[in-house]
Order: C-alpha cells, then structure tokens, then sequence
C-alpha cells in the first residue's frame, strides 16, 4: 500500500469507500464510481488504491476497525458476565444504523458479494465475522464463570443463535420493514438470555 | 412476455437463469452471460426476456413457483399443528441445498442486491418474503388452534425468530463453514419449539 496511516487524503477514501460499498454492495463498488465521490481522478486513486480487489480489503479492514471501535471495546468495559454480553448486541443492533453506512452494514451487503468468491476480501470478511463470532463465545464463556449464565450452557449455541437472531433481524429489517421488527428482535433476545442465564 | 408456458424453450431459460442466478446473485445475472449458458445468440434471448429487469423479476417467480412446490405445499399436507409447522422449518432448511442452486439459495443471493434498489424485482422479493413470514405466522396459529403451541404465545413473534435463525444460519452455513453448524440450528430450533409448546 502507498499509504501512510494518518495521511488526510487516505483517511477520506476509507470514509468514501466504505459509504459507498454500504450503498451498492462490495461488488458494485468500482475504482471509477469511488474516483468520482471523492473528486481525484481515476489515476490518482490509483495512487491510493491498486486495484478493485485491494480497495474491498482496505474497506473491510476500515469496517473491522470501527466495528472494534464502536461496538467490541465498549462492551469490554462493561462489568464482566450477562451486562457485557449485552452490550455487545445493543452495539451490534446501533452498528447497522451508523451515520457513516447510509445503505446499511457493509457486512451485509458484503456477505452475498463474496460468500462464494474465493480470494483475500472474502478471507478477510470471513475471519471478521470468526472473530465475531467467537467474541460472543467469549462473552458467553466469561458470563458463565461470573455465575450469571448457566453452567450447562453451550457457549458456542448461544453465540451461534446470536449471531442468527442478529442477521436475520437485519434482514427482516431491510427487506419487510415491519414496524414491530425491533421490538420483536428485542424480545427474542430476552427469551435467548433468559434461557442462558442461572436460574434464580 | 413473449412466452406461453410449457414452451420447453421458455422453461430451459427460466431453470438455467435461476442456476447462474444463485451463482453470481441478481446483480450479476446478465443478459449475455445468460445468453451463453442457454446457447441462445444475445437477439434470440431478447426474443424470450425483454430487459435484464424483466430476468430478475422472472427468475424470482421460478424461485417462488418452485419453493411453493417444494417447501409449502408439502407441509399443508402434514397434519396441522407443530407436524405442519415442523415441516416448513426442514423443507426450509433442505430448500438451500436444491441441486437447481448450485450456488444456494437465489433469495438469499438476491437480498443484498435489491434491499435498496427499489422496482419491480425489490417489490416481488418483498413480498415473497411477506408471503413466507405470514405462511410460518399461520402454521403458528394453526398449531395453537390445535392445542400444540400455547395459548398466550405470539405466533408473529414465532415467525420472526423462526425467519431470523433461518436466515442466520444461511450466513453462519456459507460463510464461516463450522461443521457443527447444522446441529446448533437444529437446536435453536428444538429450544424455540418447545418455548412455544403447551406444557404437558
């Protein structure tokens, strides 16, 4: 990459790309349709970006970083158990309205482009989305040993229903748009932790 | 359309539309890639398919004609209750697997591609996908009509958290690919099913 980390120029791209992916897909977005939004010409986006294929890495690799920005390390500093497990959906379900994806969470839009287009973005976006996963398991694992969850609970099951219950609400969302989409979510996630949690 | 049904013509472009399709989602179903594949010159396909909005908008009715045959109506022949409501959960689940998508499921691949690209295939997918929530929504009611689910149980809250890990799985299944990801939709379905069960 020809760039350096806090170069104005560079930054500005990111924010650009990753706006712009979250509207069309990973697959709509083109060198030239970026070029465009950010006012350089094909050429000099060149400078920045190499080739269609290093601009979805570099836009997923914005996206993770917020994403740990705006939704894992906060959680982290929640107390240990069932209030961070918490957070860490409260977070997810905020994620996919953030100002800077207009179009929705570029995740999403990302998962049918690549999920079966072998190379490096759908590498990256798969262990993103290992790396979620198993961040759940954790936070499941953790709220196990603070007593708060069962102690027969499979943390695995939890963050696999989690992971489900939060792409489907995302579809649901996006495509039928019920007006009791959230709340029905926000239920569901209630039946799902009172389930886990140790009976008192 | 220029078409009239049971024209073997007609439904060889619809079976092999909807193949490449589930392989390179809506947005990539072009013309002349289909064209190719159906060994039609571009002018003769045109013959058949008037635009590539037209494609989409036909590919989506197969897709529909064809789980209404496989997965709904199936399970209108179980017996009603929690068999009937069973039935579109597994047919659902096998649906995904169908060996006329080879790539998986064609509402899955269309999702990210029209969730905000409004017209005529957006609209038929929306309401695809009403058609399925409501279908699971009154199997929900049937099985509580018959005694087999509770009462007070919300049936459009099943049906939500029923589309949810049936969507989630799909991401978990083509995505991250854990081998055990079958056995833990399987048990959030179990778990689901008899948090809606009457208890006996």
């Amino acid at each position: 990459m020809a760039l350096t980390k806090g170069d104005a120029t560079h930054r500005d791209i990111l924010r650009k790309a990753l706006s712009l992916a979250s509207e069309v897909g990973l697959g709509g977005l083109t060198l030239s349709a970026l070029a465009e939004r950010v006012g350089l010409s094909k050429s000099g986006l060149f400078a920045h970006v190499s080739s269609k294929e290093n601009l979805e890495v570099l836009v997923l690799e914005e996206a993770i970083s917020r994403f740990t920005d705006l939704v894992v390390a906060p959680a982290l500093k929640e107390p240990r158990g069932e209030p961070r497990f918490r957070a860490l959906i409260s977070g997810w379900l905020s994620w996919g309205k953030a100002e800077f994806m207009p179009g929705g969470c570029v995740f999403f839009a990302a998962i049918a482009d690549l999920d079966d287009r072998p190379g490096p973005a759908r590498d990256r976006l798969v262990s993103s989305q290992r790396d979620w996963v198993e961040a759940l398991a954790t936070a499941a694992k953790v709220a196990i040993a603070e007593g708060h969850f069962r102690a027969d609970l499979d943390p695995h099951q939890l963050a696999h229903e989690t992971f489900a219950l939060g792409y489907g609400h995302y579809v649901l969302l996006r495509l039928i748009g019920d007006p009791k989409t959230e709340a029905r979510t926000n239920a569901a996630f209630e039946r799902l932790l009172e389930s886990a949690r140790t009976p008192s």
